[in-house]
């Protein structure tokens, strides 16, 4: 009657298989990252989140959408009305996800400049590196 | 002499071409999270990095620390010793980010059970949906 043998293991974004490597996935891909982050702010039509978000084909954002609404994390509301008007917003657990992924956001945007100094002194030790040789 | 003309536009990720972007793609890549969630915690070697963290090939887990090295978040230390040994940490650019994604990286470990749950009420109601139609 070993307990252990049914027991789940302990979540692990490290390991390959674990469930949470997925939700993982889901929250911080390429689009999901800035979907989540969108709707933190207010919600969105599917077509003004197209807009919102530059380079995001229909496609791309309609699985990215879908994705994050069978994860429980964006809430789809279809109007009944004519022409059809689906506004998308988060969830509980969206906007817990939503608040890490938009911090992030706003760190890039605010790190932008660190970065390209970081790129130059990195480029420029590789060039003299290779002149060296 | 207008000042706009030089001036540099606000960052902002939700521009195709804004570096921003270019940032929160590599703090968000599928292997970039794991490395800055796993170096928050402690320094590693290389080997020791790629045991920790399932799946990464030993090619992309060179790719990504490269990249994260290049923008500046990733510090690496190659001893001049036989064997040649190399240290990977975060630099303080880094653990900003870090921080970030590590908490990611702890909330999917423990909503497993909600997203769990979110996806199976999902997947019932377009069931229930398909089979009324």
């Amino acid at each position: 009657m070993a307990v252990s043998d049914d027991r789940v293991p302990v979540p692990d974004v490290n390991r390959e298989m674990c469930p949470s490597r997925r939700i993982l996935e889901h929250v911080t891909s390429r689009w999901g990252v800035l979907v989540l982050a969108a709707l933190l702010e207010r919600s969105y039509r599917f077509s003004e989140l197209r807009r919102e978000i530059g380079g995001v084909s229909e496609k791309m954002l309609a699985q990215t959408l879908q994705t994050l609404e069978r994860d429980g994390f964006v809430d789809r509301d279809a109007k009944p009305v004519i022409p059809p008007r689906v506004d998308y917003s988060l969830t509980q657990l969206g906007k817990e996800a939503a608040e890490q992924v938009w911090g992030l956001a706003r760190w890039s945007e605010r790190r932008v400049a660190d970065v390209k100094a970081a790129r130059v002194s990195y480029d420029d030790e590789k060039a003299r590196a290779a002149a060296s040789l």
